[in-house]
Parts: structure tokens; C-alpha cells; sequence
């Protein structure tokens, strides 16, 4: 078995781009099994990047290494990193994009990556995702120590994301991603609400009481409210978009009281 | 060699939850061999979902497991089935995603997915491709025993597909799905046409006459009616999309007259 | 390790066609690694097909398979060939879908495939990357010999792609694709341009001086130009696209002048 590398960048599907990183990283490693986490993340959105990595790297067994290339800064300041932690590796750009997961991960050490005989012989300023960040992910995967790739730094950079807040009895929170479904995810989580409590989810003027638990049963075309696959909670539409039905988007005010009985 | 694993869903090539599936999959069978049919099922479509598997399943070679999450009703009633053919395995909602093989595989068992041992350890009400569906078919593809999953039930859930048909010497068919190249591919197959008859073809007022062999035997920008790569009658134009020039979307009328000669 | 056949067609990511061609290839060679370039390229564009595999190709290992599928003539006239490089072999239509590439490569030998064993047993008219393309490259990559697929001819089709030319002084070139990120790619080439010197740069009627190294060293929604990571000039917006910007799409004209010191 090959080594899992998978990959979650702002490339798109059309563009030569991560056609050629996949080939910098078989070149190396023609063994490794490189899935594509998505390659669709918004142009430069390192938020959204931090977003799906989150949802989706603690699914994959031990050992696997995550690339992640969201890097508007990219031949820039910020510093290429290999986030080493107890079940996985993470290389990509210093930007923010794994501070979600630093938060969650044992992180062991994080490496400025600057050895330059694990790069593509001509590193280009504008495709380190190609140049630097695939072929050390190549390299990792066959063995390379972590420590080879360069001096070991005190900690990635972290971004801030908003967190709900209680204010006056109100759980304020915000939809951070807006999925395929129209599904509107918030940074509300299962373990912010009272368990078994009564509920009022407001959003955009619209009252919903209570929580339910599949998208199949509240009536067709009516909001809901949930928690998802990722316990976060969720304003839903069933058979239908609550993204559509509320015009609403990423950032949106989403608030929970809880209602004494 | 993996086994293969396909996977066919609505869930979008953006968001998380291909990847998470896949990792999941991946965590129990680290060999797999996972390719995707698509994941740009029209959210909730299980009859687009339908389509899509029934022309490209039976390419695969013997053995694969074919998955399948378009699942509109996930987390309620509907059961989570195995369907065991002679060449291959279905894994995915009881809803009549897999209608169209049932039809046309030689049907060995099917069973209703009941083992949580296979699952992931905790199981949403939101996400069964993820906890459930991949899971399963990850341990099929490390040689659990179809019986193993649950008990055996008389069948898969059918749902009706309109069919062509004939009146007062007209075959009466529809579009059944419009492709990426604005091809309109309708419930007319080959074997209901008598082979080597001179044809009209008619849909929206447009008369087509006789079947072109290939896309660019038509004059460019014109109409076309052909015989497509999967044996179904399309409409087509050389150089163009067939479903802007007639402004038609699936289940668009599509009717075909044979010729006296 | 199995051998890596890579894709690049204007198929689609919904269509069930992309899944039925990886089928027909693992049906023969269950081992076959496919990498998708893409299934993206705009439909029947045989230059952007040729623009994108030229940019991708050249970073997988030796050995690697490419078929290219953008084949609006498919099942008329136009030859399916079987191009041998000193490094790679590739497999499509001949169109002038591997023009860019056979500039640039070694070609040993072209072969014009006629060798039905090769294929699936029914070929249709309207559908070879499923039924000739796919099963070549799979035979290929099990050890057959490019000559058992066919005659040798001499070449294969060239079709011109605009180079940049010299007119009094001025270097005149042109927006060849246009990237997700609207990055707008010129067919000038870094050994176009005299080494550090002073450039201008024009476009409908924008004046830029100088190259950038990087996408974020100009300023926030501000013009640039660079050379990107193909080694072609690009005209890019940090933190925004340059074909919003400029509404500028491929065949825009694209200047650039010397300045004397």
C-alpha cells in the first residue's frame, strides 16, 4: 500500500494546476495515493480552507499526510510548514489554514520548511503547491524526517475564528459555510446548547422551534433547524436550499435561546 | 490489487463530504481503490442519480462495489441495502437509486443493512455516506460475507421509469437527461426502432430526418438525431448544444414516425 | 506499482462519461493508477485541451500514459493515433490535441491504432475514449507494443497555435487561457523578453511597468504582470482576477515594450 496524501487546495478542476502537482508528487513517489479533498475552495478563502480541511481530515487513517494550498501570499514572506501531530503531517503555507486543526491535534513540532533538496529543481514564485509544498509531501511519504526538512519552529500561525458567544440569555453565533445543499452551517455546536432543552433558532427575522433530526422531517420547503455530520448546528431546508429561501451566505447572525420550562 | 469502490452522490466536489467518506473508507481499507462516478448528482435527484449509475456501472470490471448516496430521506425510514448481482456490489439507500441495474443485473440477494459493527462509532442521522455507506463497503471490499450486514429482504425498492410507447404508429418517448454537451438523451433505445427504417424524429416542432452516424456528420449548428454511446436515441448538434438551440430540458416530449417505403 | 494513465477531456464531471471510460480501463488493467488532468477543457476546444496537457504533462514520472480526449470528430474521419516520446506515451485523437507537445518532445514513432483486438468488442460511433482510447492506453500499460496497435505514419497533425511576434520595437502576443483564478495567461514566453529589463506592458489600453515576482508584491486590486508558473507572462490582479478587471477573455492582445535605459 502507497501512502496517503491527500489534497485540499483553491486550484479548480479545469486549470493545468493540480494535474502538475499530482505528477511533482508521482514523480517522487509514483506509490502514493493521492485523493483529492477539494481543489474548489474560493480563490485566496483561507477561512474556507481551514473550514473543509476540519471536516474532513480526521476521517482518514493515521499516517496520512494532508496538503493543503491555499497561499495568496505564495514566493512571498510567509513561511512554508510541516505540521507534524500524533495521527497525521500537514505541509502547506504558514497562512492560517491549519489553525482549526492545530486546535483540535496534538501537535508534536511544526518545521519551516527550507531545504531545498526536497523541492522541484526550479521553484517558480507563483506554484510552491507544484514546486515545494507536493514534492515534500512525496518525500514525507517515503520516509523523510521531519526534522530534515528544516528548523523547527514554536508554532503555526493561528487566525482567529468567531466563536458563539452568550449575551443576555441569546447564544449569538454566524453561518461560516454555506454547503452544496444550501445547507447554512454555523459555528454553533452540539455541545454549546443544553442538551434536551427547548429551543428558538433565529435567523434573519425567522423563528424556528426545536431541533430535528434528519432533513427529511420537517415538511418539504419549510426551515429547519439541526445538528450535522459535523455536530455543528445547521438551518436547513428539506428538499429544498435555506441558503435560497433566507438569501443568506457565510457571516449571517444565527442566534439560539434556550426557553425555560 | 484494491478492490474497486465507486462512488456516485449528490454531495458536491467542494464541500466536505466526499473527502470525508473516502477517508472513512480509507481507514478501514487502507488498499482500496476508490474512483469516482460522479458527485454532481443534482442534489436529491435519485433518478438523475439513477441514469447516471446504470450508464457507467457495468464498465467496471467484475467484482467492484458500486456505492451509491443520493439520499434525500437519510436518517428516516427508507433502509440502508446491500444488493449482491453476479458481477457486482450496490451499496446505498433503499430508494430506487439502483432501480435501473436491478432491471438489467442478474440479482442475487438483497439485504437490508443492519450491522453496526460495520459502521462508523457514531453514526449521524445526517451523513450515512459517511458513517454508514462507505464503511460497509469498505469491510465488502476486505471479504465480509454479504450475509453479515443483515438480514436478507425480498427486494429493492423500484421506482417507475417512463418508457417509451407506441400510439396510432408513433413511438412516444422523452428526454431523459441533458449532458454537459447539451446533448438530449431520450428513453429511446436502439432495439425500439426497427433497424435500417427510414426515421422522423420529432421534438419542440422540429422534424429531424434520419440518423446520423456520428456528432460531425451533421452540419455544424444543425439538428442531428443519432444513436448515442450508451445505445439511447439523442438529439444532437455538430458544434453546438442541442438544449439551448431548443431550449428543452429533460422530460421533454421526443416522438419518432417510421417511414413507409 | 501499477503503471499511471492520465486524463484530459471535455467530458464532464457529471456525465457518466469519465466513469465509463476509468471502467473500461480497469476492466483490462485493474492495476492502472488514472490521474485526472482534467474532464473540464470547454466542449470540443482542441486548443485549450492542447494548452492544458502541455502544461501538466511534462511533471509525471517516465513511463506515464496521457490520453487526451477532446474529439468533436469523433467516428469520422480523423485517425486515432498512438504517440511514443522518449519519455511518455500518448493516446487520442489526431486532431492536433498533441501539437504542443510534440514541439517540445522527442517523438519517436506515431502510430495510427486500427487494431480492433485492442478496443471493447462494441465500438460506438460517438463515444472512443470509453471504447478505443481508454482500452489502448490500459493494453499499453499492461506491456503491449506500440506498433502491435497499428501502421506507423509520419507525423501527427500540427495545428498552429499564434506565436508572439516583433513589430517596430513592440512584442506583440495574446491571451492564450484564461485561469480560475482570471489570471490571464500570454503566449510570451520569459526567453521572449529580454532579461532584466525595463518592460511595458500593455492591454486594452493599460499601461504596466515592470514585472512583479510574486501575486501579492503589487498592491490589493491592483494590475500586474508576471512570469507565472508555466514561464509564460501573465497579467494578474493581487487578491482579484484580471479578467473581471479588464473583461479581458483568450485572444485579448497583449504588448510588450523595452524601454531603453
Amino acid at each position: 500500500m502507497g501512502k496517503i496524501i491527500t489534497l485540499t487546495t483553491d486550484f479548480g478542476l479545469k486549470d493545468p494546476y493540480q494535474g502538475a502537482m499530482k505528477g511533482a508528487i508521482l514523480s517522487i513517489n509514483p506509490d502514493a495515493s493521492i485523493i483529492d479533498i477539494t481543489h474548489l475552495i474560493s480563490p485566496g478563502s483561507i477561512v474556507e480552507g481551514a473550514y473543509i480541511l476540519l471536516e474532513a481530515y480526521g476521517f482518514f487513517p493515521k499516517g496520512t499526510i494532508h496538503v493543503g494550498v491555499v497561499d495568496p501570499g505564495v514566493g512571498g514572506e510567509r513561511k512554508p510548514v510541516l505540521i507534524e501531530t500524533e495521527r497525521y503531517s500537514f505541509v502547506g503555507p504558514d497562512n492560517g489554514l491549519f489553525s482549526l486543526i492545530a486546535e483540535k491535534e496534538k501537535v508534536k513540532r511544526v518545521v519551516h520548511i527550507t531545504s531545498r533538496e526536497y523541492f522541484l529543481k526550479d521553484v517558480s514564485n507563483t506554484f510552491h503547491g507544484r514546486d515545494i509544498f507536493g514534492p515534500v509531501a512525496a518525500h514525507l511519504s517515503l520516509g523523510a524526517a521531519p526534522s530534515a526538512f528544516g528548523e523547527e519552529i514554536k508554532k503555526a500561525r493561528a487566525i482567529e475564528f468567531q466563536k458563539p458567544a452568550w449575551k443576555n440569555g441569546l447564544l449569538e453565533g454566524a453561518v461560516i459555510y454555506v454547503d452544496s445543499f444550501g445547507n447554512l452551517i454555523t459555528n454553533i455546536k452540539k455541545e454549546d446548547i443544553p442538551e434536551n432543552a427547548d429551543l428558538i433558532v433565529g435567523i434573519k427575522g425567522h423563528i424556528i422551534k426545536g431541533l430535528k433530526k434528519t432533513y427529511s422531517s420537517a415538511e418539504a420547503g419549510s426551515l429547519m433547524a439541526l445538528i450535522g455530520g459535523s455536530n455543528h448546528l445547521e438551518i436547513a431546508v428539506n428538499a429544498g436550499a435555506a441558503s435560497k429561501l433566507l438569501n443568506a451566505a457565510a457571516g449571517e447572525r444565527v442566534t439560539v435561546r434556550v426557553l425555560e420550562r
